[in-house]
């Protein structure tokens, strides 16, 4: 049996629940390869980008933000939602990198995608490695509050393996640009 | 200013919106630093956990599952929800690894936590690295599809580079298992 055959569930019937100004809920029901019938709860997103800005001295442009689903200021990469489900990835990790930090970068690589939780959203997060970067002023909403932090990216490395960093998508690509950059000298 | 004065939003109403099996949604009202009021809408979620199973010969055991958020099969690692709030972290991934894979281990090491979204989710997902490892039977539910899939855990982090996986927790708790095993030899 093919591996398509063993795992696919196909979509008989899709209601969406809630409709937020985030948040749109869909509860879907699946066939499953058993035949059996099972509804899925899920959440789709447009979808997003992070960028790992990395300074000529090997200093990452982190920030300090409060997220309110964790109680608490965390420290994190630069990265926001896409602007409309067309809107060209590269350039909304080039717009939320200039509106969050005021910087614009010569040179982006992609470090490719990130899906938060495939159990339950579509969500899939583009994140890039931006060097050459130049600094500028910041433009951020009325009503965003972050902080800027620089830091060296050993120590970001560091934090991340003594557990003190947490956010996923900043552990995912912080992790790969520190093994791509190696690999590269 | 402090950078709690500079960051905290402070919750002022707190409302559910959708009980779902899985999701809980809430739309909660908060006053932002600047005095003004906003909502947030988040999702609760009991949290959950995800293993990285290393053999003697360095292969991970990895799994093939059809993700329906994604419309498609996905290399990941083993990973579960706790069977409720008070569950202990380390039980949980012992029963998850146990359930999908058929195996026990000898050797737990925490490689941390894992915050999926923290714009919209409570979510936090403990990683563990599991080595010292015993095959036996698994014990899906009936409605659990999933392959297993043994690699060695240099292919694995080479795919992760490639961008061929893409699951948020699986590239998260890879690079830091090889990290934390790089760093003991």
């Amino acid at each position: 049996m093919s591996e398509k055959d063993e795992l696919f569930e196909t979509m008989i019937n899709s209601e969406e629940i809630f409709h937020g100004r985030l948040l749109h809920i869909f509860r879907d029901t699946v066939r499953l390869p058993n035949g059996n019938e099972v509804t899925r709860e899920l959440f789709k997103h447009w979808g997003a980008v992070c960028i790992v800005p990395v300074t000529e001295e090997c200093n990452v442009i982190m920030e300090r933000q409060f997220r309110y689903p964790l109680g608490r200021v965390i420290t994190e990469i630069p990265a926001g939602k896409l602007d409309s489900l067309e809107e060209d990835r590269l350039d909304a990790a080039k717009r939320e990198l200039w509106e969050e930090t005021g910087i614009t970068a010569d040179n982006w690589v992609s470090l490719g995608d990130f899906c938060p939780a495939a159990a339950y959203s579509s969500e899939r997060i583009t994140m890039y490695l931006a060097t050459g970067l130049h600094r500028g002023e910041r433009h951020l909403d009325q009503d965003e509050f972050l902080n800027i932090k620089e830091m060296p990216l050993d120590e970001v490395v560091q934090e991340i393996m003594d557990g003190k960093i947490s956010d996923g998508k900043t552990i995912a690509a912080i992790l790969k640009a520190d093994h791509y950059l190696k690999s590269q000298n």
